[in-house]
Parts: C-alpha cells; sequence; structure tokens
C-alpha cells in the first residue's frame, strides 16, 4: 500500500490517542517491552556476532493527551534495525522518538546474549562463551546517558571452606553483574576481562582434560568470598571512574552455592544512582 | 549436639572473615538470596493464607571485615519463620540482622504469592485469585522503611480499537504492578481493590456463562489503555499520599496484547525516590 | 445467588460447547493449565506442610461435541482443595472429571514445593530444604495410573577432576530428577533419602563452620559423575520395581558443571513407558 | 597448542572414564544440556536469520564404561557451528557423536527463536514476528528421526462468549505449538502459515490504524475455542501424514485467557509416538 493511501485510511478513521485524558497526569514513561528482533553486534576484533535483542523503548506523556501512538515505537525499533543492526542503533532509536513521539524524555532498553571465543587456558581450543548484556539509553530532561551492563560467569571456590578442611573447597558457578554509565568508548570484552581477571578462575565451554586438572588446581590457589569479588572489581571500576571512561557503577556479585539451596550475593555501588 | 560443644567446635576452626579485606572498601549489601520456606500469611479477614515465601537478607558490611558470617542469615530467617510465619517477621529480621550482624544497614526481601477467594460478578461462585507479592524492609542510616509490591491481574480492552471498529475491541490478560512505601497499615486487598475498581474489567477464575456474557458486556463498556490505568491508579494514589497511608508510589501497567507478541507498557511515579 | 436461579440463567444463554464441530475429530486432552491454590501436604511424619499448588487438569472429549464446559475443571478442582487440600485430591478430581465431564479419560497435574526440615551433619541445626515435586494422575481407558516425580538437590564433586588434580575437586550444586509410577505408598522422603544416599553430599541451607569442614571433605571423598548418579539410583529404582514398589521409573541427573556454562546429564530408564 | 603435544599431555593424566562402573547398567543417555551458540538459519526465501542456539545432545553409553567424554560433546557441536552454522547441522552432529562417542545412540536437541518478516493485512507494513521452534534429531537402535517443533502465536475469539454477548467477544494472545517427525521438506514457514491459516486472526508487531480495524473486527467474524483450533489444524496435518510429509504429529493449542490467571489448553496426536 502507499504511504498516501495509508494516511488517509488513517485520517478517516478517529485518533482516540489524541484526545484528552480524564486524570491529566504527565506519564513518566510509555511504550513497547520486549520486541524480539535478529541483530548483527560488531566485537570488540571488528567481526559481526549473531545474535537476537529484545528491545524496550519509551516515551514521556504530557497530561494533554490521552495515548501515545504505540504503533511507531515499533516502526522505529524496525527502521532502527534495518539500517544499521548494531548496538550503536539505541543512539538513533532515542533521536527518534523524540522526534516522532514529541515527549521530553526517551528511553531505549535492549537485552542480548554477546558470544565471545575464549582460549581454553592449556590446550588453547576455543568456544562460545555468552555474556548476557543488556544496553540502556535515556533522554531526561535534555541529558542523554547510556549504561550498560553485563554478567560474566566465573567458577569460585569459597576461602573459608579451603581455610577449616583438610583438603577440598567448595566451589560453584557464579556470575558478576557489573552496570556501568559509560563515559567513554568501553567494550563489553573489557568487563568480561576485568571480572576474569579477578575471578578465583575463569571458565569456559570446552575443556580437555589438562584444561580441566589447570583450573581444579587454579581455582583452589586463589578462593574468593563474594565480599572479595564485590570489592576488588569495585576498586577496578574505581580507576575506571576516575578515569572518566564511566559516570557510575554497580557491580552485584552472585555465587550458586554447591553446598546450599540458595545463592550468596554482594553489592558494591559508586555511591552515586546506580543501585 | 548441645551449643556449647557445637561454639568450642566452631572456636577450634580459623574464622576467615573475621580478617582484614585486601581491598578495604565498605559493601552496600552482603547476603543470601532465596531461602525458600513455607509461610502464613494473615488476610485482611483475619484468615490464614498458606503460601510459600522466597526471602532475600543483607546486610552492610564495614571495610575492616573480609567476610559477614553467610549462616547467620539463614539462622534468623529459619527462627523468625519459627516463631510467628506472618508478613510480620520482615520487622524482627531486620533487627535481629542489625542485631546479630553488626552492620550499620539491613535489608529484607519477600516475595510470596497471595491468595484472595474472589466471588464471580453473577453467579456469586468463589474461586482463589492469586497476588504476586513482594514485601520488603530496608533500615537504612537508621531510618527504616517498609515497601510492599502486588500485582493484580485483570482484563483490558482497548479504546482505540472500539472507537475504530464496527463491533467488538481487543482485549487481553493485563496487569498492574503497584509499589508503595507503607506509613499506615495497608492490606493487600486495598490494592487489589484498587486496581479492579479502575479496570476495564475484574477477572476470576471460576466464571460461569452468565458471569461470561457480564464480563464480555462490561469489558466493552469501559475500555482502557495503559495510560488510562496508569492515570487513574495514580491519581488514587496520590490521595493515600496525602493522607499519609503511603510515603512514596509508582504503578506499572503491563497489557499482554492479543494482537501483538510484545506488551504495552506505562509507569507513574511520585516523582520521590520509587521509580 | 441461589443453584436454581442460575441454572435458569444459564439455560436462558445458548450453550455452543453442546453443539457439533466442524472437524469431527476427538479430542486426546482438553482442560486448563496452571491453576494456583494454597494447600496443606501431610508428611511422612503426618504433619502439614503448606505450600502453593500449580495444577491442570484435562478430560478427553469425544468427536461429538464442539467443546467442554471448562468452567467445571476450575469448579472440581476448588471444591476437592476446599474438601482436602492435600495430595489425595488428585484422585477425588480424576473421579469427578470422568463423572462431570462425561470424557473417556481424564488427567490431573499437581506441581508443588515440597518442605523437609533437615539437619546439617555435625550441628544437627535444622533448615528447610524444598523438593520440587510433581503428582501426576491419569485415568485412560478405565485404567487409573499415578506419577511422581522428585527433585532433589545435592552437591557433586567430579572423579576425573579429583584423580588428574594434584589437589580439590570441582564440584557443583546438582539435582537429580526421579519420575515413578507409584504402586505402593511411597513417600516424597523416601525419594529424597534414596538420591541423598547416592550423592557425593547431600546439602542443606544452613550450615555451621564445622559443617562445612564437613561436607567439604565429605564431597572429595565420594566423587560421582552424572552416569554414576544415573546408575547408583537406577539400581535402588529397580529394586522398587521387583518388590513391585512402583511399576516404571525414569531418573534424570543434572550437574550445573562449576566450569561450564552448561550442564551435564544423564537419564536411565527402566524401559517401559517413562522416558 | 599443537595436537601432538596436547595428545601426549592428556596421555600422560588418567582417563577415569574409560574405567569400569561399579553398577554395570547401561545408560540410555549422558551429554551436555544447553550449550549456546551463535547461528545463521537459512529460511523458506534462502535468506539468512540471525538467532542463537541452545544445543543439547547426547550418547548412549554402555555398561562397560564409567563415563563418556563429555568434552566431545562441545566440540562436536562447536566444528559444527564452524562449518555451517545451519540447521543442517542436525545431521553433522548426530554422525559425529556414533563416530567419535562410539555409543549405538545418539541425540541433538537445538532450541533457537526463528524470525519471519510479515506483513500487516491492511498498511502491507513488515515486522519481524518471533517463532519459538525446536529441532531434534535421533539416531535410535541405527533408525534415525528428526522432529520439528513451532510455536506460532495468533488471536484468539472465543465463540461462547460472542454467542451469550449482546456485543464484542473475549479474545487473548494465543499459540500453537506443532510438534512433528519430518519426512519430505517441510519449512518453519509451512507450519507458521497452517496455523495463521486456522487462527481466529494471525497477529502482528507492527500495525497502524486500519490494520488494528482489521484484526479487531475480523476476530470477531472468526471466532475459536481450544478445541477448534486442534481439530482444524490436526485435521490438516492428517493431510501431511497421508501425503508421507510427516510420520507423526501432536498439536497444543494454548489460549492465555483475558479474563482468567490460567490458560485454556486442547492436544492431539496422531496416536503414534508424539503425545
Amino acid at each position: 500500500m502507499n504511504k498516501e493511501k495509508l494516511e488517509k485510511l488513517k485520517k478517516a478513521l478517529p485518533d482516540v490517542q489524541q484526545t484528552r485524558p480524564r486524570n491529566q497526569i504527565p506519564i513518566d514513561k510509555v511504550g513497547v517491552r520486549d520486541i524480539k528482533v535478529p541483530i548483527g553486534i560488531y566485537g570488540a576484533a571488528g567481526e559481526q556476532v549473531n545474535t537476537v535483542a529484545t528491545i524496550s523503548a519509551y516515551s514521556h506523556l504530557s497530561e494533554e493527551y490521552k495515548g501515545v501512538s504505540m504503533s511507531r515505537f515499533s516502526e522505529i525499533i524496525h527502521e532502527a534495525v534495518e539500517k544499521d543492526a548494531s548496538v550503536e542503533i539505541i543512539y538513533e532509536i532515542l533521536e527518534q522518538i523524540q522526534k516522532r513521539l514529541g515527549g521530553k524524555d526517551s528511553y531505549i532498553k535492549m537485552k542480548f546474549d554477546y558470544f565471545i571465543k575464549k582460549e581454553a587456558p592449556v590446550s588453547k581450543i576455543k568456544s562460545y562463551f555468552y555474556v548476557p548484556c543488556v544496553l540502556e539509553g535515556r533522554s531526561v530532561g535534555g541529558v542523554r546517558k547510556v549504561y550498560l551492563t553485563t554478567t560474566t560467569y566465573y567458577q569460585s571456590a569459597c576461602p573459608c571452606s579451603k581455610e577449616i578442611s583438610k583438603f577440598n573447597t567448595h566451589n560453584q558457578r557464579s556470575f558478576a553483574r557489573v552496570t556501568v554509565e559509560l563515559n567513554d568508548i568501553v567494550s563489553i570484552e573489557d568487563f568480561v576481562s576485568l571480572v576474569e581477571s579477578q575471578a578465583s578462575c575463569p571458565i569456559n565451554n570446552l575443556l580437555k582434560r589438562p584444561d580441566e586438572k589447570y583450573v581444579t588446581e587454579k581455582v583452589y590457589s586463589n578462593p574468593k568470598f563474594v565480599e572479595d569479588m564485590a570489592r576488588d572489581i569495585a576498586s577496578k571500576l574505581k580507576v575506571m571512574l576516575n578515569n572518566n571512561n564511566i559516570n557510575d557503577y554497580v557491580v552485584v556479585i552472585e555465587h550458586e552455592e554447591s553446598i546450599h539451596q540458595y545463592n550468596a550475593v554482594a553489592v558494591i555501588s559508586a555511591g552515586k544512582v546506580l543501585k
């Protein structure tokens, strides 16, 4: 259908959204949650990583209008994905929301799994390591902010268990969820490296026997509480904050305790907005 | 094992947690996530509702200590549940965390499904209606705050769809998630009633044919956008705020659009802490 | 509303379900999925455990009728829960479905978390241990069968990792999901005990330092692959099969590998219906 | 590390898996669950769709060996993805498992979201429609079978609600999960089309006002129970069975009732293996 004919059809139908609402209260955020699209993300080395993004987008709505034009969010998201299909689209989407929805603030959130091909420690065989990510953009009161959350899995061993036992430690699948307000260009790989450099031991999805020997011994030599991980990562994030690479941070550590059905958790923030 | 003997055994083992950490950074929150316990919650009418609570509890940790005694969180939770097994335990748990963990701040979060026996609109037959709830307590800087989140499901019909179509509306399963900082005693039932009073139509888990006729016609006569629901509920929450029943609020409306794979969302907050 | 008046109202409305369908094909199962109700379950020691059951119920429908009366499933479930609120209700529900829906076959499935108060190995302090359960009843072709699935969490240590490393093992949160067709009366506790007797080490949700020392050393002395656990549990289930306590079984072992992002899995069945 | 050196390192370490197990019972399936990899899938029109596959792979293990070489599953999956990265890899993976693990049976399961660009009914604007898929391959007793599961979302309106009400219907987000044993080459698009041809109304993720009018009126003119959908789809699957396009089928219909918190479900199978 050509654009002109569609516009005619649309105009022939009443536009309830443009009427006055009964309760004239401005709305902080109104929009769409969880539109799924295939997307290609460029990694630190320039190669494209195929993945699926789940995108939410919102606008501020003033007290004058009953509703937003919901279909525009989907339209903007689809157009942006068509154009570029990289994480850069968050800037395009923020701008288009403000331009076409007319609200004073706009919000975009993209959730996706990022993939890194990592080498095993001894055999050097490569395998995919997935990194759950969230990329958020907010344009509020004319100020634009971008937030990146990366979840990096690793193996932790318990220092107390090592100290009190004649042999062995209890160890477990663990992860660090780091959220930062980005200032400079920082890659997902940077945060994965940061976490792995502090972990009892990084993990891989393909390990041969000599690798398994390596990680079993390495994790024992470097046991860490959730508290240790939170502090060691926070101390590195502080440096990034001081260098103006990031403007804010929070780190959440979670160890899926092998000796319990519940998880141990520690949280440190910069004491600013992110908590 | 008697307490004395256990204390002796414990003292014979090194206490790594009490040592100095390498990075002397205070930790905002450290504790346990998702301990599940059976619990009885007293409803507005005084009757006990059986359910399962998933409890998380955290403490602040000063820069001087390497770790908290994690087992104490579980101990405190189990003792509190043994004693009372109602939502009142959040106060007990907050107090015990500060007393026995020694941190300056403490946090407790309980997630549970609450059950209300609701009458169908015409037949008056009763059925269980579940309300996902979160009860949070925080004691930060000596100030204690309590937050309640209730998720109330309802049916929404789309005003635009009604207006532009010769017959029918698109309608869908929908929910309002209301979080408030409690001041006065307010019951879960109060928030369910508040949401249902504004909804296109409340829903039930047992409807006979005359009830089905009623809800099909009722939802048509009262269509609401996510924007309408957010505003209409916010205007009621404002009254509660002015009456000092609550100190803060945020309402999140989500309609599981029958004509899309994604949800429509609207959010209004009091513009204070909750977002 | 009294029953008579309701019946009158219902009769005044057309009953589309009773008409002939266009495609006259019988339907294997038609009904309701995931009705949540609070429930009390009696443990092995006779005490009541509060929990929440998520219930699904289905009936066969012959080729003659366009639809079932869906509300009857909810009605039957609510009446059964009102009456008894224990796992015994599956028999009542199966019978009522056949009586009131008139289909030749009927099905009921209840999912719930069961709770056991378990003692820590050294300190003997008790804590709640949750056991995800599924109880299923089927009446097909006049034959009634009951299936119980229990998921028991434990800690596993890897035998290979122990053998090839100078010290330590990789160990992890693990679970065994055992499904059986019940013949005799067998309790949930029996299956938890069976799994724990074969595990590298049982786990608890409250462990003091002497307990932690115990489990760290115990898991090291008893390492098990998923293959070992599947075989060791299957050999015990075989005995139950031979004793006619159960008529069929399948065991699924899953170890949440601390050194990978994926799980290791092993499955053994009796080679009958359950897979 | 070169292959020769790695082989030497591996041989220097004991291979516990090759020893005899205590309980000499064969294992039906042993392997890895949920390895995530980025993947490209070729659509019906030949274009590549980027997505993420979650892959599980298993082998039979005879009673003689204590364990399988778990790392080989991951190795086989990574090599296959490297080579081709389309759904064709299931054949390659099945073959490699049998060749390199030596078990008599092998299994592979891939879960992924497939994406179709669908046109809106009036405006013809295109948007992504995601189709959760499962592709399974089994080589059991020398016989190879392939199963495809597609989940197609649509909008359903209730025939009873339409008949008994003066105006409106209750309608809701709904889906049909069709599993077939493939014989001939059949595309994901074929099953999406099959479901949409029977649905009250197909859905889209970008609809302009004239589209919304269309779907609101269309769904009203074509109301369907879960029973109707199950039968209408089964009658089409029967034709495919008779034409030898497929060897077996089961269809599961689920309507997320807008007037209840629970779903209505209907299931029809060919009465063969799939249930």
